[in-house]
Formats: C-alpha cells, structure tokens, sequence
C-alpha cells in the first residue's frame, strides 16, 4: 500500500468523522455558502476565493455529497438511460456518446441495460425511487408505463422509436425512408423478386425497417415477395437464407435484411450453401451502416444511421426539458445516409 | 395523453403534494417502519402487512425515495463501472451483461464511458461525490487515484487489467498465456518469420498481449519479429499490414493481430492489396473471439474471452466487498479458450 493510503488509514482509525462543508469554511476563514458557491457547478467564485477553499477542502478531505445536494436542489444530477442487449452490441457507441454528451453537462448516466427491449417491467419504479432527473431511451415503455412517468413529472426521450399517439419527445431515424431508398434502386435496377429478412418480433425498428420496404415494394407493383424472420444475429441471417430459397423455391433477385449483420449471414450462406456470385447473381441489402458492412468481403448495400447526431440531439432535448418542463414534447427525425456497398447490382448513381 | 396522466396533471394542478411515507402508514393503520420494511429489499414483513401497505401506497402514488434512504443507510445501492470507448466497442456485452449482474442483486449501475482508457481524469471525483458502494473498472487508475479510492474505502474490482504492487481485486483473462498459444502453434507449424500489430499504446490489455507474443517468440528461438502499431480498427489493420510488408521487405510468414478486427483488416489487405491466399501464403491470428471473426469470409484463428464467466466474477467479487469491507483482495485469471480457425496454417490439433 502506498504513502498516501497508510496515512488516511491512520485517520480512519483514530476515528476522525468526515469533514463538512462547514469544517472548510472555517479553515479557510470564508462563509458556509463560499463554499457551496465553489463546488457547485456553474456558481460564481472568484479565484481567489476558488484557490482558497480549494486548499482548505484538501487538506481536511472534504468532498462534497451530491446525494444530499439533490435533496435539497431537488436534481440528482442523474439521468436514467434504458438500452437493450441488442441495441449495444450493433451500436456500441450510442451509449458511450450519450454517457460523454451528459458528463459534459455535468450529468450522471444511471444505467438500465435489458435482455430484451420488452423487459421495462420494473425499469420505471426502479428510476422513479433514484429520482432521474430525465429519461433517455432506447426501448419502448406501455401506455401506463408513459403515465407513470409523465405523473411524475420527469422528462423523457424516445431514442429511435416513438409513440404515435403520445405527445412524447424523440430523436429517430427514418428507417422507412431508407428501407424506401433500398427498394427503389433494387427495382430500378431490374430486381422483381425480393426476400425480407425481418428482426426479432419486439424490435421496433425492425418492424419499421419491415413496413418501409413492404410498403415500396407494393407501390412499386412488386408482388413476388418472400418474408422470413431472424433475431439480427449472423447465423440466423445464413439461415434466413436457406429459409427463403425453400419458401420461394429458388433464390429470388434480391434480398432485403433487417440489419446488415443478417445481411452479411445471408450473402455467406449464398456463396457457401448456394454457390451464387454477389452481386452477379443476387443482390443483397443491410440496414446500419455498422463497421463490418465495409470489410471488403462483404461490401454491403446498407443506410446509415447518423448516430453522433442523433445521441447529440437526444441529449440536449432530455437537458432542455430537465431545465424547462414546460417546453412542448418534439420530434427529430434523422434521414439515413446510403451507401452504394458491391453487395448489390444498382445503376450509376446519376441514372 | 391517456387518462392516468390527465389526473395526475389535476393532482400536480391542485398543489397536492408528493405523500410520505407517513402518509401511507397512516392510510393503512401501521406504523411507520412497517411500511420501510415493506419497502426495503430484503427486509421481513408480513404478506398481509405488504398488501395492505402496498395499498395504502398505490392509492397515494407514494414511493420511496432511494436518494433519501441512501444518506440513512449509508449505502447508495449505486455501484460505478468504469468503461472505455473502445471496450465497449469489442466488447458491448461486458457493459450489459455486468449491469444486468449487478440489477438482479437490487444494485443500480452509475455508468462511467471513457474516451480513452487514460481519461480518467475526474472521474474518480464523480464517483466519489455519488457515494458509490462500490467500483468495477475497465480502465486503470493512477496510483493517486487509486490512493483516493482506497481513503474512501470502497472497494474496487479492476477488469480485465491488474495492478501487480497493489493489494486489489481483479478478474481478468489471461492475456499472455493466450498469446503464448498462439505462437506455439504457429511455431510448431513452421512459421519463422512474424509481424506484430499491436493495439493503442495506453491499451492495458494490447501491451499484455504484444509482451506475450514477444517473449514466446523469444523462447522458442525466433528472431524475425517485426512489430506495428495500430488503434484496434479495422482500417489501420490494412494500413498495419501494408507497413509490415515494407519494413520486412515482404510479408512474413505470419502476422499476431492485437485483436481480431485488426487480424480482419490484415486478411482484406494481404488478399486485395498483395494478392496473399490466406492461409496458404501467409497466417494471420487475432485475439477476442468477436462476432466478425466467425464470418465464413475470415474465419480467424484466435483465442476467445470466457466473458461471461469474467463479468458474472467481477459483480460478485465486487458485491461481496461491499457487503464484507475486510475480505481480503483476490485475483481471478480466466484462459481464454482456443480456436482454431482458418486464418492460420496449424498442425493437427492432436499432433
């Protein structure tokens, strides 16, 4: 053990009680509210005043609580962010950006990570006892689940979902428009018949990403279609693949994934199971934009998702409703950027 | 809005204010620790007594504040974990998995996301003015910080990195014997010319890998060892390897990756940049065990994290030194577990 932690030690044992804010004041020869004023974030002090209650803080240890200070402010400082398995592992950097966008701000990230984006059940009593001063998330909440928090007052986020009927906040991407875009290019260029590998079943994205391309593909008179379900993982995108060459008894011209790793199973599954050349023989499409789309095997047709501006602007909406509960709820929505990968014969882009 | 929130809004309207839990015992006709008890994890009550306390509190919205009872019992029932961006990035299911330990034992993740592994700044502050019980980390602290930590008395898990001079807990994999793994069989397969890609350079974990790899390779006697550095990315592993092959000359016999989406990076260039069949011409070996790794495109030989088994350890060892201060420190070391992929020109497994 080192110097600093033996001295502490002896501190500990001559049982010297920890020091208040109220012991630095009077080191340091200033009022109670000094120093207060220094450690609150934000408050002004000169730097004189910093540098003197500063010293005195150090040299008795004293920290200040930020549990009784929300308390007495009525803000824990804290924020709850609710994410699923599924949304971490293909974007990992959703949650580490909003963590860094809030700790900027001088705001604690508590965490709810859940099996499955269904599992709220206990979530809200969970955050409402730790008195979040927002709600940022990433799965969907029921109607009472909504009411339990707008009674309670605190502001929440939707972040790529939202509720229809419901004057809620959110921050999304269009996942219709890009699952649009993706069709238009495949039935411009000469595709006619298409697979849907569709995500698991209490995915909302998934199911948005399904509708958008459904939707297109009737529009644009395209009837020969083939649906099968994965769970956004590689070895049910293979799967998914052997799936939709039986149902449709042979492969058909294209097929259209929920997510770009199913996207990356299927066009393995092709080459491997089936022997078919990707692009030449079939075209196959993602959705997300994530880094394995662009190893140079793959190569995938996919939409980006903007995530850095999308944690960006969910962060400062759940701040701006944290600091004024007044403003009306808002909805963003964030177009995806295409990306023309090999995995797929388009025509030239300024066809 | 739905009809819970319209009279919870009228509630808010009329000034009611928010009900103690005195208010709930007097509804219920019990006294006031009874309904503590009712609220508290763990703690004994009736289930008669529940029910009618949980009545009295449904009928009241009342709830119980953990912020308030945290300064009572000394216990926030808020742990820190401390994670680097890039972590989470190879890793997202530590993150999830860690908090979903920590939930089922009524225990709230107060979550800390690294830019780097060496921002660690004032972090330490944070926690500490959170009153955390306790902190799991993925980055590793200064001796300072550490000192402060060890002032505070509260215990610290470090994950998948150690201190050695200090006397703290940590569960980790172990690192060089996978790399010494690694270069056995690559050695044994006749290997005798090799390129290192080692990871960040305030990587904890690329620093124990690349030492192990280098001092296997001097064990068994192999001295053309040329080294790179890249960021753990996939394009700076084809950068890597681009710059292996120049200042070796050409490529060697075989390439050690940092991790596998560098040993990924690697495979896509020697393939498209030099024209390399791999694992005909040259071998290539990562570290991880990931999702990409397993594409049929890549297949990569490398050594997987028992990550669950590490993160379900790293709760309970953390747990255990809050409920029990003065257990004594422990280090917990996990092989990591072979695979034997395509990537690499290997012996028979029972050679």
């Amino acid at each position: 053990m080192n110097k600093a932690a033996k001295s502490n030690d002896s501190n500990a044992k001559t049982g010297r009680k920890r020091a208040t804010s109220y012991d630095v004041a009077e080191l340091a020869g200033v009022s109670q509210s000094a120093v207060s004023r220094v450690f609150q974030d934000g408050a002004s002090a000169s730097t004189a005043m910093r540098d003197r209650v500063m010293a005195a803080a150090a040299k008795l240890g004293y920290r200040p609580n930020a549990i009784a200070r929300g308390l007495i402010t009525q803000r824990s400082d804290m924020v709850a962010v609710v994410i699923s398995k599924l949304t971490n592992l293909y974007y990992p950097e959703v949650l580490v950006q909003l963590t860094q966008r809030f700790s900027e701000r001088g705001v604690r990230v508590l965490l709810f990570a859940l099996e499955r984006e269904s599992d709220t059940g206990n979530v809200i009593e969970q955050m409402l006892q730790y008195r979040v001063d927002g709600i940022l998330t990433a799965a969907i909440f029921t109607p009472a689940q909504l009411s339990t928090i707008i009674n309670a007052h605190i502001p929440v986020v939707f972040y790529n979902r939202t509720l229809k009927d419901q004057l809620v906040s959110s921050v999304r991407c269009d996942q219709q428009e890009g699952e649009r875009w993706l069709v238009d290019e495949l039935v411009n260029a000469g595709h006619k018949s298409f697979g849907i590998v569709e995500g698991p079943a209490d995915s909302v994205v998934s199911i948005e990403r399904k509708v958008g391309a459904l939707d297109e593909l009737a529009e644009m008179g395209i009837d020969d279609v083939t649906t099968v379900s994965g769970d956004y993982g590689y070895e049910t995108g293979r799967q998914c693949f052997a799936e939709l060459v039986e149902k449709h008894g042979s492969p058909p011209d294209a097929v259209i994934a929920a997510n770009d790793v199913m996207a990356i199973g299927c066009i393995d599954e092709a080459r491997e199971a089936f022997g078919l050349q990707v692009p030449d023989d079939i075209s196959i499409v993602g959705f997300d934009g994530v880094g394995p789309a662009r190893y140079a095997a793959y190569d995938v047709t996919t939409v980006r998702q903007p995530v850095e501006r999308m944690t960006e602007s969910a962060a400062a909406m759940l701040l701006e409703r944290i600091e004024n509960p007044d403003l009306s709820p808002e909805k963003r929505s964030f177009s995806g950027i295409p990306i023309r990968g090999g995995s797929a014969r388009l025509l030239p882009e300024d066809a």
